[in-house]
């Protein structure tokens, strides 16, 4: 079996005006949808994170690609390695999303390679992984401070004629009562059991009382999550952590760096977990070291992989810390993988990450993913257990084609709301 | 697909007299042949060290397995973990052999269910488990000091008909004369190109003047390995080990301990290596925190199957370790799943141990793995790429049946010859 193309399309999915602490989310979300096909015309699908970089990189991986085996991840993985040494710093970046090259394109090219040994299997993904420990995966609410509007072309105006969660999505939410009648709809909505607010945009305090505020209308029931995104200080950090004792299921990297988080986790009595200090495995023997988190938040799209997530759960039980996922906008098909993978972890402390709520547009045939009390069901199908919606995936790239994005910069999105605004690696 | 039949055969093989820290190789080395069949009639095969407590929790295990499907091994393994948890104490025993329970168990299983998926899929348990990176495995001779015997109904005896290894495998090892002859014979018949001396047998000034020699007789171009088991004093192995640089390629288990590793560590100028110190995940945070070994020789009957042996290759490049491994006394299904292993792991900076040319006897079809210049090639059909044969199944167990051993008692076997024996933990 061989890989004889590589189609690799990239998309934009409408994005409400979601801030956070690198300023504001663009109309439409980047996405890139690669499409494995082998010789005997099997198809194998992923998703990633978008931008021309990647794009380009996808592009150029296509001579480690094609031709090879999809079981053959391990050496496609180290041809790709030694294609992306030179350029790629394993540099992340300062933003909450990851901007390097190898771990991007080979989670793209792993996913399909194991959507493809599915069909040709036909079994799931998680089965390939070690077998399905659990059908249904928790997912957490997942709110954010937000401009009017529903993205898209509308930008920040909204359709009057939507009701319920769809114009709960498109309300503003830049104060106390905003995010509580967000978090309402949303957990009314979707079922979820847990929530998260994404702070890091107003001024500790603000978000702080948010926290409370959230806590007093849900209880302990639903635990909460917040995550300032790093843009705090240690000393800030401290200080309201200690408010928030009791009331904080997590906190989510509320500064930068291994040190710092260290300092905060041994001064604040809430378990501490990142997906922007501990982001590689060349960071393990740092956070082992000065003990740093307590909860690393992955991405299979960061992590290099689902078998590299697998590998990371490893080194989590082994040392103590405890595994969740974190996530960035997305569609379906990543939404699949993320699916496989809770299904075959050993456990499950967290639920996951997802924005899924925040898109509308779909991918995949049949539509969005349900929820059900919060919980996605793992698709019972080979492989990812979902397909291409062509027609779908023409839209979307006609978005792509039209909105004129190249990556990611909510610096410049917020500039068009507050001229100028600057991201701040410390800002309280 | 469903587990329909266990069948759990204990066996011996002919073993000849070794020496060894903890005492005296018996004239039988006991193995268990698992042989798990799907209501498909879909036959998976393993092997394990064999003792009649692993046996009878190996039946034991049968409720846990019958009726399960092949590939849910993690739903399997969380089974087998809640059943042992209250007997298997996780120590692994003060001799060079593992002693504990669950991590057995599973590998048998693990095993087994992937020769099972694999022969479902068509492919080889190396592309399951992440594709094949080398089609050879090196491995390195295994020298003992041994008395005059060829083990089984032979014991102290020989076959005067033998020549060349099958003579120089009976032919007695007690002094520097000995071994040099063994190592020629051995790497002449095998081609092996790394040579490993087992020790703690005679005093260390014997076995140094043996490594010395050895370097004398190959010169830089066969590196040494230099095993005692862990009855060295912190002392003595400093002492000796400074005797040794330049001339070992890596120290093995010196002293027992991760404290007492890490100390001989620092002190020599050789990279150390564990199979007795480190031999588990939850020794990993200990080895990470006082570096006690350079290299971590696994085994994937002890740490618990070939997926966790992926994990802890990935702990291992994370942490700067580098990963090789261990063997006891095996036949060719232990050595299939062995060379699956090496066929998939990203590095192989040293090459394997094995007994392997001890052991004239085969339970597969074909007979023995045939070695080219000190390499094995990794079999080429689907899952473990082994046919069990049932015939020698037959005869071996019917030597289990007539030798009477229960478990390895290496010391019972040495006070045989040396009346009074006693194993030491520190003996020198």
């Amino acid at each position: 079996m061989k890989i004889r193309e590589m189609h690799i399309t990239p998309i934009a999915a409408v994005d409400p005006p979601l801030l956070n602490a690198a300023g504001l989310h663009a109309p439409y979300a980047l996405r890139i949808i690669i499409e494995l096909i082998t010789d005997g015309n099997v198809s194998g699908l992923s998703e990633i994170p978008g931008s021309e970089k990647i794009r380009k990189h996808l592009e150029e991986s296509r001579e480690e690609i094609i031709g090879k085996d999809p079981f053959n991840l391990t050496s496609i993985f180290r041809s790709l390695e030694r294609k992306f040494a030179a350029i790629d710093t394993n540099q992340r970046g300062e933003q909450s999303w990851d901007q390097r090259i190898l771990v991007h394109i080979f989670s793209a090219v792993e996913v399909a390679c194991l959507d493809i040994i599915g069909k040709e299997t036909g079994r799931g993904i998680s089965d390939l992984l070690g077998g399905t420990v659990r059908e249904q995966i928790p997912f957490s609410a997942y709110l954010f401070f937000k401009h009017k509007g529903a993205g898209g072309e509308l930008g920040f105006d909204i359709d009057p004629s939507a009701s319920g969660w769809a114009a709960a999505r498109q309300a503003p939410a830049l104060d106390v009562k905003g995010i509580i009648a967000q978090a309402k709809a949303m957990c009314e909505e979707f079922g979820f059991q847990s929530v998260k607010l994404k702070g890091g945009v107003f001024a500790p305090e603000v978000e702080v009382e948010c926290l409370k505020a959230l806590h007093n209308e849900f209880g302990n029931r639903i635990p909460l999550r917040f995550d300032p995104n790093g843009v705090w200080s240690v000393e800030t950090a401290i200080r309201y952590g200690k408010e928030m004792e009791g009331i904080l299921d997590y906190y989510e990297d509320p500064v930068r760096s291994q040190e710092a988080m260290s300092i905060v986790r041994k001064a604040v009595d809430i378990p501490v977990a990142t997906n922007m200090c501990t982001t590689s495995f060349s960071d393990i023997p740092g956070s082992i070291r000065i003990g740093s988190e307590d909860i690393i938040l992955s991405d299979h799209h960061f992590w290099g992989g689902l078998r590299a997530s697998m590998h990371l759960e490893r080194i989590c039980s082994t040392f103590g810390r405890k595994l969740s996922m974190h996530s960035n906008s997305h569609l379906g098909i990543s939404l699949a993988a993320m699916l496989h993978l809770g299904a075959v972890l050993s456990e499950l402390p967290y639920a996951f990450d997802t924005h899924y709520p925040w898109q509308k547009e779909e991918v995949i045939k049949g539509g969005k993913f349900r929820f059900e009390d919060g919980f996605i069901s793992v698709p019972k199908g080979p492989g990812l257990g979902v397909e291409l919606d062509r027609e779908a995936l023409a839209e979307l790239h006609n978005n792509y084609n039209r909105c004129g994005l190249t990556h990611r910069d909510d610096e410049i999105e917020m500039q068009k709301v507050e001229p100028g605004w600057k991201f701040e690696l410390t800002r309280w």
